[in-house]
């Protein structure tokens, strides 16, 4: 049923997906969670996405030639944006090629000022000269010396001098700010790592990196198991009214983020007590929830979160097993609708530096929206409903394998299907891809309805035709793969198309209140990036086509950022300044609350019908 | 056997003792523990002693007529230094005449800058205005708008919003720095406690204080129970040579501290858990055993300590329930011999701004002396072992009830009784008396010898004569009671003589080779502080007949300052400044290590006989 597809393989990440023959490289490596330089909008005119082919390469095109001389493009050189796959190929991506990577940080650090890469965490090799009887100077004090001032706590101070002996008065300082966390035999310096997590009311996906490299060395991601409780935010804060609520709920977050660092700590090698630092971002309302603090002011005006500034907690309270002395960083929030992960992604696509107008649209289970504009920002956020990430569509799933994340309908559907396995439900963007493609061949009419066969268009192939049934209640259904032994029946039904509008409206209407509350008009928007983890690769027209971006702005303006969270929450394990930055963003932007918005209402209602 | 003694009652301390007619305001003040100002050496010249009879006021002497109107002596003012108790009294002390009190922080607080009283802790009563639409600032923002900025730890957060809430957005914001502990339901900022411990080698001794008024709200001693372990530093530091060694010294001494707490909490009705700061002082081993460090190091050469800054634990760390976020500073060490009680001692004693050349010499099991001169500070250790403390004496025992404390000898024995109790055994003071008494009388010759009954002087009186006997082995005995129902037989061995001798031969070797060290006389010295718990008030005349202190020195140089140690933790619960001067006298002082210097057993010998 599904065209064959072509594998590609990521080097060094090692990383492998498959895609349809003729998918553009730039959006294969965006399906393998690798998010390639394109700031010209895949225009080909920027030579940002520079891959080099070590297997497979299809021919130059035009944009090639003239980026790369004839050496370079024997050599496999190639443009990602303006190469389509054609056959299984492995290619190599440059870090220098990667956006809003941690490498990317430490490529500006070289730039820029040296503080730029400032972890929280600092490991120091030290030898010291034994005391004497000229030098009987105290251990902490000699230790000083070669490190600066330090404060131990009763843990460290405790063994300190027994390993200071031990290693004949050499060892590994860990220290955060002026705190000595630890004493570690041996020069262990470049083992040192910290964890990243984006906490999202439907999926958790947590990053596991290296603080001296700033390499990502795994990445692992699972339902947010609180999803048992309530699949939306509400559902949650409802669930937390009583304290073993809350307590429930707290732990559910904590335990499933611990199985997520074992997982990655597994695949990467490395030992969890030497993770040092933690960074997470979420919604307001995930955010407390992980620190169990209540939530009930969330859910009744004037929606006050406990806290707005960032948080250091320390680790061992918060339950997580890493380092004993491990701290954990909670991003500001912004407000009770609007929270640290869009501040988190506000950082990591560094929206203050943006040139002109520009849109954040970070799609999850809640859509957030950030308008910068001469230094001003605005945000709200919209309950999108968990659509995008296949929660509440009756074949969705999370994109993992076996998830349909791209359709083409061409007299008949094909699919990619993630890890070129048996599809066996639909991911957020194979939803938008499906929804755009059936609206364009016009089995779904403007007003969201799934025709019934009597009702198709008299154009439509026989094996589109095919795919439109009745159930039992002569609901309409279009069927993607029939039940056999390999999978199961996996359909889009009529209240799939009504989720979707629902997710797509409300963020549309959200994006309208903020352009009309700062006096700009769509064309205005010079980039607009949209972040999440719907999918793997937003194909822009398609999402055009359902009407969650606006139709009119050119394709070069639109970029997506990846999870943009979790970037975010990358950045303030490799610097310090990210805290900084964060504080600052959080405070300066102001909170729009749509829920009070009497305009919003119509706005959604109007941003429910798909565009013609 | 012992004369009727008188009791005296000090208001509003509530204090009452019984000491023998005749005995010195100021000394009876001692001995119930008040340090009465008396800088003019009890001369009557400085008027600073002040007190007030209310009842049993003895006729007033030359220096009351001089000092007092005849109003003031009819309302019964009269100078300590210069009143002799002659029966039953009841005397008000006012807070002005107290020294190195924690009213006197105040009194200086009052006259100096304002930032000198400046406890850790800041409670904070808030009454803020609540959330509406048009203010949707997150809780901890919102007070920070009323103490600044602050950052919580997990479990304050937790509670902060529902306690907000609960008290109708006030409440009482407990702060440390910008540590916001914990928020309190209600108006709690009076109060607010700390606790002060001096962790002697044989003695632990605890105040309670009130943080909001300086006022000493209880105080409470016990032995230290290592001293099951061994009653010296060495003896201990070989206990701890195993882990579980350690273990158990550490925890015997921890949990003394925290039986003293909760005496002290129970006497003067205090929870606990408004306990929220503690200090604390001891000689090196003492605080590297109560925090659980290595103790090895010490008792070989070079006799590094593990640190030497002082250290702020977190008390939940240490294992005292106090607060659950309530800090605990230990004092900063000078060295592996002089540790934080003498640090702790400098800053309570103000010896950077003595007047010419100081001495402090404090009396424990150890023996610390500090030498200061023109901001220059030399301080040595000496091992005095625990014989003022009344450890090593056969009838030694604490300065509790029962124990002798006083001893003159004329005609017969004169002794005074804590609580005017059947004597039990000797303090420290007692022990000094006696020996001077005893060396006067001839009974003991200069070289320390109890003179058996063939030897005594021809004069002697038949009475005291009669107290000299053998024992079963032929060792000579001075009885000062027989065992009858109501008590143990008490008396001196000719090997408590020796334990004396060697303690105060120790301390004055130490005095002579410090002053040598600095180039300087005994009679260069200005003034003598004698700090220590080892009875309750020196008697200098005693102290300088036995060789403790330097024979020649004026009365008026020397005086008694109390448990310096104590003092000093105390100060620094009060004012975080002292932990400034602390850590700045501790590192400004030059360590002498007596077991390395070649003259120190020289003077040790000769030190040891008592002088002419």
């Amino acid at each position: 049923m599904s065209t064959a597809q072509v594998r590609v393989t990521f080097e060094p990440q090692g990383r492998a997906v498959y895609v349809l023959p003729g998918t553009k490289l730039l959006e294969a490596a965006g399906a393998a969670g690798l998010s390639v330089e394109s700031p010209c909008g895949g225009k080909g005119t920027c030579g940002k996405c520079r891959v080099q082919f070590t297997h497979g390469a299809p021919p130059p095109g035009k944009a090639d030639r003239t980026r790369f001389g004839a050496d370079p493009l024997q050599a496999g050189w190639r443009l990602a944006c303006q190469t389509a796959l054609t056959s299984d190929a492995v290619v190599f991506v440059p870090s220098t090629s990667l956006f809003a990577s941690s490498h990317q940080i430490f490529m500006e650090a070289q730039r820029g000022p040296a503080e730029e890469v400032l972890p929280a965490v600092r490991k120091v090799f030290v030898q010291l000269s034994p005391p004497s009887l000229s030098d009987e100077m105290p251990d902490l004090m000699r230790l000083e010396q070669a490190v600066g001032p330090v404060k131990a706590d009763l843990k460290t101070l405790q063994r300190f001098a027994l390993r200071l002996r031990k290693g004949g008065f050499s060892g590994t300082a860990v220290l955060t700010d002026h705190h000595l966390m630890d004493f570690e035999l041996g020069d262990t310096t470049k083992q040192c790592y910290g964890v990243a997590v984006d906490i999202g009311t439907t999926t958790l996906v947590a990053s596991l990196m290296d603080l001296c490299t700033g390499e990502e060395l795994a990445i692992a991601s699972s339902i947010n198991p609180q999803t048992s409780f309530g699949d939306d935010v509400l559902s949650r804060i409802m669930h937390a009214a009583s304290e073993k609520g809350l307590k429930d709920l707290r732990h559910a977050v904590v335990e499933a983020i611990s199985a997520l660092i074992d997982q990655m700590c597994a695949s990467a090698g490395v030992a969890r007590d030497r993770i040092y630092d933690f960074t997470c971002a979420g919604n307001t309302t995930m955010e407390h929830l992980f620190c169990g603090v209540d939530v009930a002011p969330l859910a009744v005006v004037p929606f006050v979160p406990a806290f707005g500034r960032g948080l250091v907690l320390a680790a061992e309270d918060v339950g997580l097993k890493l380092h004993p002395r491990a701290a954990v960083y909670v991003f500001p929030v912004i407000g009770g609708f609007v929270g640290g992960d869009t501040v988190a992604g506000m950082v990591a696509t560094k929206l203050a530096e943006a040139k002109g107008p520009v849109l954040l649209v970070d799609v999850g289970t809640n859509g957030e929206i950030v308008l910068g504009h001469e230094g001003q920002f605005l945000a709200a956020s919209t309950a999108a409903g968990p659509a995008f990430e296949g929660a509440r569509i009756a074949c969705g799933m999370r994109a993992a394998a076996g998830a349909i994340e791209k359709v083409i309908i061409d007299g008949d559907v094909q699919m990619n299907v993630i890890d070129n396995a048996r599809a066996t439900g639909i991911c957020g963007s194979g939803l938008i891809d499906l929804a755009a493609e059936l609206l364009t061949a016009g089995v779904i009419s403007g007003g969201g309805r799934l025709l019934p066969p009597q009702d198709l268009p008299a154009g439509l192939s026989e094996a589109l035709r095919r795919r439109v049934v009745l159930d039992a209640d002569g609901r309409v259904e279009f069927v993607l793969a029939e039940a056999d032994a390999h999978g199961p029946r996996v359909f889009l039904s009529e209240r799939d198309v009504r989720e979707l509008q629902l997710a797509t409206g409300a963020i549309r209407a959200g994006v309208n209140i903020l352009l009309r509350r700062a006096g700009l008009k769509t064309d205005d928007l010079q980039s607009v990036l949209i972040a999440g983890g719907f999918g793997s690769f937003i194909r822009r027209s398609k999402a055009q086509r359902i009407g969650l971006l606006p139709a009119g702005l050119p394709h070069e303006r639109i970029r997506y950022v990846g999870n943009a969270s979790l970037n975010g929450a990358k950045w303030a394990l490799l610097s310090t300044r990210a805290h900084d930055r964060a504080e600052t963003l959080a405070r300066k932007t102001r909170h729009v609350n749509l829920s009070e918005d009497l305009e919003f209402q119509m706005e959604f209602a109007e941003a429910m019908l798909f565009p013609e």
